[in-house]
């Protein structure tokens, strides 16, 4: 099989694959290899010395919530001697948006691709403000993930099984039509969500109160399709994964040090450098000076062909990202360069419904010097402080070098 | 004053205007001059021998609705006893989409300009397949009236007076930037009002099925909110309505028959013409044989400065619609032409943030001899058919020549 073969048949299953949100599940009992004393974190391997501020202020409050340490200090002492894993959500069929830090009760999406029957997972998003996946981990942020993991999980689960599903993506198909492009802008897709939830919950809500709070949660955070979302796009990216041959990037993912990607050919090595600053618009009050380098397993959803890829869907977003409605049309049309499909299900109005760019090949971004596109929320720098923006990024060039490299050891081209 | 400082004096009022929902009642209790043996329809004023299929259908229906006849036969020598008056909706603050019916039980949304405090109404919507708004008038459809009537409209009543309203500028606006353009595409806006009204229903629903039907309802209905919308727009058209010397369209209206337009400097005389058929895409087994005179009072929207000449924010509508995503920015950039203002509030994102072209000049439309556009769905003409398709029209122009004749002998020019 020739290489482009090997690669349309990858982007096939990607864009086959049908990730439909069946559940929600205490990670411990739902995802493959979680254990007592692991967390699971956004991006490729790091070990604590080398974490930046957001990530180990989201793995101290981890330790915090799962209460294998009862204060800051004590948690820090924890980590450092050793007695707590580290592991990749990617390692574990599984994505988190920003520090991505998954620990075993916390409650996930559970995701199943009704095409190849693989499963991926996400964790709950939190909403704005102080949140574990920027890093805080303060009373507040403790107290409100443990009322998701408690009141919203079980009501979500309750609700959910009282559905076929919800095939997500149809939803995202939906969304594009609706200014989304599923990564930073994901408006529509949290009220489509909200709008397949909201009837069963109030009939399953055990109090009116509990089902009003549930669904004024869903509605008020513009981000709540997002896990799911991201959740959908691995399984699609799993699906990819594997195929003899192919140049197919399969993951994509920063840990807040580290930029790393996987490549469908290439079975579970990562490729990882240095990840970038993000360029953006910052919040009042901060500035580049204050960014984290650029975090979280959200690129799964470029990776899958959605997010900057499909950004001439989502004019409305430079509002927050920055640029201009035109340079969001660029965006997607330059991903064309670098991609080996458009996507049979998600297409881009603007474009005359022409789908979006789908599938990087790793040989297509090192020749034409062309790195993908990214969209992104920012950091601070410290633990506990939060978002402080939102922009675009570029990962570095050395990831898709260094992986034709092992490409072609590996097939001895 | 000048005309064309008329003219901004008008335009400013109608987009300063903010309509708020922010109730739901019958329409004897708060329409003014509503009656018994009184029905409103859409578009200008007309005779029972004159009316089309389907506002006669919608108006036998609402007949059987009041129970003022027991079947058809009994319900159409009622109508032609002249035993029942018709009267436009918009001769008493409300709009209607398609034939526009209200009869005096018939629960309305009830609106309040709050920088002006005048009100608008409009009727409840029905969602698709056979309704009364197409003529429809079978037992399927008064039994959904009544439902609608009883517990979805007391379940909204309740839900709203828990809220501060809903600001329905502030939904429009975001909804042009989620692929809306307000008249034929409300996807959007629907499940925005949804996400406003879910947490309050599931706390105030009498039972946990009652709660769980009117959020099923609302939420799988892509037009739910298409009568706020346009109560809204009339409310902002009337608050620019009675400006000395402007020559602003305030009123387009069709009745199936004729099309009207009033003048914001021409009281309430309405300039009328026979209603154009539109252009567009059929339902199987339907052509523009099929297809009766343009109806309803939903071009209000147009009016307003949405639907057809926000058209460019909502490129997926030509799906729908016909034409070309081009086609869809060429409407909008067309209207800019025979308007007077950009509208503060309503932007578009894929025209770089530009305010949607709001205001028809009368002189504009006549000099240049460019009509305004129009999306619109299209009925059958029968009676009880229902919806066939939908598609673009154009108001004859005569409308426009005759207002303008009717300005010079007014004003003595």
């Amino acid at each position: 099989m020739t290489i482009d073969a090997a690669n349309r048949a990858a982007v096939k299953r990607m864009m086959e694959a049908r990730p439909v949100l069946i559940g929600v599940a205490a990670a411990k009992d739902v995802v493959p290899g979680m254990r007592e004393r692991l967390l699971l974190h956004a991006g490729p391997p790091i070990r604590w010395d080398r974490m930046s501020g957001p990530l180990r202020g989201a793995i101290i409050g981890a330790v915090l919530f799962e209460g294998w340490a009862s204060n800051e200090d004590q948690a820090v002492e924890l980590l450092r001697s050793e007695e707590v894993a580290f592991e990749p959500c990617h390692h574990h069929q599984a994505v988190g948006p920003m520090a991505g830090v998954i620990s075993p009760s916390m409650a996930v999406y559970v995701i199943e691709d009704a095409t190849h029957g693989n499963f991926a997972y996400s964790n709950l998003n939190e909403g704005y403000g102080k949140v574990l996946r920027y890093g805080a981990y303060g009373d507040e942020v403790l107290a409100k993930l443990h009322w998701m993991n408690e009141e919203l999980a079980s009501l979500l689960r309750e609700a959910l099984a009282e559905t076929d599903g919800i095939d997500l993506r149809a939803l995202l198909a939906e969304a594009l039509h609706m200014g989304d492009e599923g990564h930073n802008r994901n408006k529509a897709g949290s009220i489509l969500m909200l709008k397949a939830l909201a009837p069963v919950i109030a009939r399953v809500a055990p109090t009116e109160t509990a089902g009003e709070k549930v669904l004024q949660f869903i509605g008020e955070n513009a981000l709540s399709v997002l896990n799911p979302v991201m959740a959908a796009c691995k399984a699609m990216a799993d699906a990819a994964h594997g195929v003899e041959g192919s140049t197919l990037v399969t993951t994509m993912a920063r840990n807040g040090t580290d930029f790393g990607i996987r490549v469908s050919g290439l079975g579970d090595d990562w490729f990882a450098a240095p990840a970038p600053t993000p360029d953006g618009l910052y919040f009042s009050g901060y500035t580049s000076a204050d960014a984290n380098a650029d975090i979280g397993d959200s690129t799964i959803t470029e990776t899958a062909g959605i997010g900057a890829f499909a950004m001439a869907a989502a004019p409305a977003i430079v509002t927050f990202v920055s640029g201009t409605p035109q340079d969001a049309l660029n965006a997607s049309l330059e991903m064309y360069e670098i991609t080996v499909a458009e996507h049979k299900h998600f297409t881009i109005p603007a474009l005359d419904f022409r789908g979006t760019p789908t599938g990087i090949d790793i040989r297509k971004v090192v020749e034409l010097g062309v790195t993908p596109r990214i969209n992104t929320g920012i950091a601070h720098r410290e633990a506990g402080v939060g978002q402080i923006g939102a922009g675009l990024a570029r990962p570095p060039i050395e990831v898709f070098e260094n992986a034709l490299v092992a490409y072609a050891e590996r097939y001895d081209i």
